[in-house]
């Protein structure tokens, strides 16, 4: 704490990302990095845009990119907003389409930035508390509101909400911006982009760091009606005239070309999933449902917190989230079938 | 505008960067970048760095470059902070340490960002008013306010204010912060860097688009006090956990250590700023002294907006804005040689 520090700094409570230890090699499962390389024409791409072009500013409208995943989604490049990572992307949507004075509507367990965003932007909130087996109650979110976020599969859970129910939310809600981050939409579940065409009132939200394998390259984007794009438009031209560097928009627009690449990591590790899921299942685990390439999973008599620290103390990360009903489960992000091979071998050691 | 908007955004006046147009091959001096290509130890180390780790998140805390950039200015890193340009951090140093309903102070004629930032985030401003030679007048600092701003060299006149008359404003400010936006200070100026000794409410920030010709890889960084430093933390930690990607981590870096070709790139773009100038006074043209890798300048007979116009109808971008005081004057970036002489060349024959 410093005098110098505005009022919104002293109230903050940032938010703190998985952890990237370096005392030791370690089998990664914690923040849900995608275990296969990225497409190799993306990495040829950014081989190729590393060059003395640099020295010019990126295009500020990146309308290659914006091309590019619109013709992917069917939609035109003013229905796509393209940022730094979707952590920025949903930043700004707190700026865009909040009100302070308006409560805004979120689950009480799902992605831990959204308080934060919250606290930030001085946007007030209310949880809307999940079911028991952690699925969204969509009446939940019929109550008045300025707004409303939700991941799509839910996190840490990795748990689905089918397009019905989002839409029954969004018809609710005609007056507010429903969010759906879709960060993990690409490993079983189904994008709600077909709702556009019908509700100018949602706004998607995507990543390249999971699916397409470039969390180093920090690349997200929203989809949207075209004031809702042009809000966030709006947002970003007062902030950074150029989020996105040269590499990172050469890098992501192949990444989106390479559908063959795309289609093979996301379905292994769909196959991945299935099989560890069984296997944990044996062990005795309770497992949320997922359609996200992590499982949430719980161990009847083990604590979640000693099988945390006992897989890190034999070179497995994952997470664990010390909060009110999560805190006997752990997310375990899906890794290759040998880093999934490692976790089971130690999981049966320790809860044995 | 649309009923989905925030009213924060509803408000905002976003700011409008030089054009990039596509019709045709410019001489481009309308951004102020830099004509001569990044350092190739840079260029090989993103290339190098374009490689499969990019399915990875970067370090978040960025510890080799703030270690590097440390180390150049004879700092820890825990003075450092790097965001995805300068734009960026300064947009992170409004949120961090000036509040809503204490006026902060910035010059009348100034890089026009700082009233998109202050509105954003509800900032209220006074405007100190730049003597006739658009020098800043120390004295205009001393009034109560909630922070200051100033370019140094300002922009868009690229006039420098010496260290000893920021050191008054400091000293006449110590329970605020002052934020020295130094993006053109390695053109002539010395850094306020040696005062960070002894002001802990002084901010120093800067970028790699200018001197170093990474305009198109987004690094930008801050020096100040641990505590200030600790702030600027706390807000990206609230926004974006991983604000730079890895190979612009990599680049940034390498940037740094290559200190030869700095020193080369901006020796050359000096001998050639005095060189325009003496051709320009010939030509009639009042100059701003400048320490930028641009001069402002103003022709006693010809509008500067018409020179403008035709500049361009001949191939040469430069930036005219349309504002109160400087509605008659030209901001020209230091090109190469060769693109110098088609300006030259281009401007006699316009101001004949």
């Amino acid at each position: 704490m410093s005098k110098y520090w505005s009022k919104a700094v002293q109230g903050l409570d940032p938010y703190i990302p998985g952890e990237q230890p370096k005392d030791k090699v370690y089998v990664k499962l914690n923040t849900n990095e995608n275990p296969y390389p990225p497409s190799p024409k993306a990495v040829q791409a950014m081989q190729a845009a590393a060059d003395d072009k640099l020295r010019l500013y990126p295009p500020p409208a990146c309308d290659e990119l914006r091309d590019t995943i619109g013709a992917y989604y069917g939609l035109k490049k003013e229905q796509v907003f393209v940022g730094n990572g979707s952590d920025e992307v949903l930043a700004f949507s707190f700026m865009a389409f909040f009100d302070p004075g308006s409560p805004i509507l979120f689950p009480d367990i799902t992605y831990s930035f959204y308080p934060v965003y919250a606290a930030l932007f001085h946007i007030d909130y209310q949880l809307v508390t999940l079911n028991e087996d952690f699925s969204i109650p969509v009446e939940g979110f019929w109550q008045p509101n300025g707004g409303i976020i939700f991941p799509n599969p839910n996190a840490p859970t990795g748990r689905y909400l089918s397009l019905a129910a989002i839409e029954t939310i969004l018809r609710k809600n005609r007056d507010q911006v429903v969010i759906v981050d879709e960060a993990y939409i690409d490993f079983g579940g189904e994008s709600a982009v077909k709702l556009l065409r019908n509700y100018d009132n949602l706004l998607i939200i995507q990543t390249l760091s999971k699916s397409r394998s470039l969390a180093g390259l920090r690349v997200g984007f929203a989809l949207g009606s075209v004031e809702l794009i042009e809000a966030l438009d709006r947002v970003k031209n007062s902030i950074n005239s150029y989020t996105l560097d040269r590499i990172a928009l050469a890098g992501a627009v192949e990444a989106f070309k390479d559908e063959v690449h795309f289609e093979e990591t996301r379905q292994k590790i769909m196959a991945t999933r299935q099989r560890v899921v069984v296997s944990v299942e044996k062990l005795g685990f309770e497992v949320v449902p997922s359609t996200a390439n992590l499982i949430f999973i719980s161990h009847p008599i083990v604590p979640a917190e000693r099988i945390f620290r006992e897989l890190r103390e034999r070179g497995v990360l994952v997470r664990y989230f010390k909060k009110p009903r999560i805190d006997n489960f752990l997310r375990v992000s899906i890794g290759s079938d040998e880093e999934m091979d490692c976790f089971l071998t130690a999981l049966r050691d320790i809860v044995k």
